[in-house]
């Protein structure tokens, strides 16, 4: 059986593209619906009345679109909203980032010893320690926020000198601690994988909850018999939404997806949300 | 004649508090209504339409509170949104930071080049070089969007090495041009006054718009009698409103207007334009 519906995948702004990418390559037969609600990111630093606030508006104007399968890609709804979206969403299945990305760690760290870096509400909501011990409640997780690494992705300085710098102001602290794991719990983070991997060093392993996600999208669509048919080309069939559209953003998703991306389009979030309500 | 009606002061977040400051250093007997759109912040990479958008969002909830001046304490507004602006809010003088800036530039260079540092909106629309050569022409004008300021600001790395190296990557190229003035054209910047000063040096005089724009509120209100009565405690009898309310955001506006700061209240923006639409 298969079900030629697509994914709803949606984010703050960018960052979830990186989710977006990994999906493509698991299964590139796969039409994705991507929301970055691009007019209100960043998400990381507001209050968790907003985020769930935000995170159901999206997750709505998704829904609205009859996808079968609803991946929050972003870290920090996924963090403090993903049961209040569970709650409010029945019509189809709705996973977040952190389980995957916590699963994994689980499975990787040896010393059982695990850092997490993430925007400062994901990591004040402790979010992957819950998951992480929920599952090895002998295993210690040590959580960094790094405020400045989503802005740096948005300017572009993957390799700059600044983001090592940056870098090594932030992990310094967790490498001290003796973590073999580090899990890049925002989805903007796998952008700066190459200095992030410098700064720990070859030691540390880095555990991209994009990836994860993917993974764990795959495994739900086989289960349930729902993985699309075969000859469809996902990425050229897909659709990728923003609530705000600049020059700047378009430069990234191509960089991040590929110049053949389809046209983003527009959309008016209040507008949709008050149809929504009707 | 007196006006004891208060001055509203709006901005995308904290940055505009650096106008308040001054207006209460100015004109202590001045009650301020201030709102940060802190559940929106930052509105510097957001397309035109969408800060022609919120700026008016914001100007409508002030001027539902009967204020008898209205400052967009906003570079990105006063830059892209100012005009739009003017022709909707008829009730109340509206006042940007773009023209006192540009204004003390004029007065200020000798060898008629400036420099105007800012968010990648304000620099793109060339709001500075516009307001400048309005007055005179021959002034040259070179702007530099300033990205990572802001989030430097918020993270309050106000004299860490982050914040030197990022100052050198975005100014040097600008002293190389020979200005004798840069205008911080964004609220947020006086707060990394000392880092870029050092950066600079003092052979460049660096001209805070928040402070020429309380001079110029200061003007207004003389020129209309419209200034408040002594005997008042302007801060004390202030309100501070946000869209959105987190522990961070008190702490810094607490070290930026001092820990006697009357109580930051949260306002439901979507709920309160709503109720002025009907």
């Amino acid at each position: 059986m298969n079900d030629s519906r697509p994914i709803g995948v949606f984010d703050s702004g960018l960052g979830g593209l990186t989710v977006a990418r990994e999906l493509f390559r698991l299964m590139p037969n796969e039409r994705i619906i991507y929301l970055g609600d691009t007019a209100r990111v960043p998400y990381g630093g507001r209050s968790e009345e907003t985020i769930r606030q935000y995170g159901l508006q999206d997750a709505r104007v998704l829904m609205g679109m009859d996808i079968k399968l609803l991946i929050a890609a972003c870290n920090t709804v996924s963090s403090v909203a993903l049961d209040y979206l569970t709650r409010h969403i029945k019509e189809a299945p709705v996973i977040g980032v952190v389980q995957p990305g916590a699963k994994a760690a689980v499975l990787r760290t040896a010393e059982r010893k695990v850092g997490v870096v993430g925007t400062r509400a994901t990591i004040a909501s402790s979010s992957y320690a819950k998951a992480i011990q929920a599952i090895d409640p002998d295993i210690k997780v040590y959580g960094k926020a790094c405020p400045l690494f989503v802005p740096l992705v948005e300017e572009g300085f993957f390799r700059h000198d600044i983001t090592r710098l940056t870098a090594q102001h932030y992990l310094y602290e967790l490498m001290d601690l003796g973590i073999d794991c580090l899990v890049l719990g925002c989805t903007h983070y796998p952008l700066l994988m190459g200095v992030i991997q410098e700064t720990v060093g070859t030691r540390i392993q880095l555990l991209d909850s994009a990836l994860w996600t993917a993974k764990e999208a795959q495994d739900i669509l086989t289960r349930f018999e729902a993985l699309a048919p075969a000859g469809v080309d996902g990425l050229q069939e897909s659709k990728f939404l923003v609530t705000d559209l600049t020059p700047h953003f378009e430069t990234l998703a191509r960089m991040l997806l590929g110049q053949n991306l389809p046209k983003i389009e527009k959309i008016n979030l209040e507008e949709l949300t008050e149809e929504i309500q009707k």
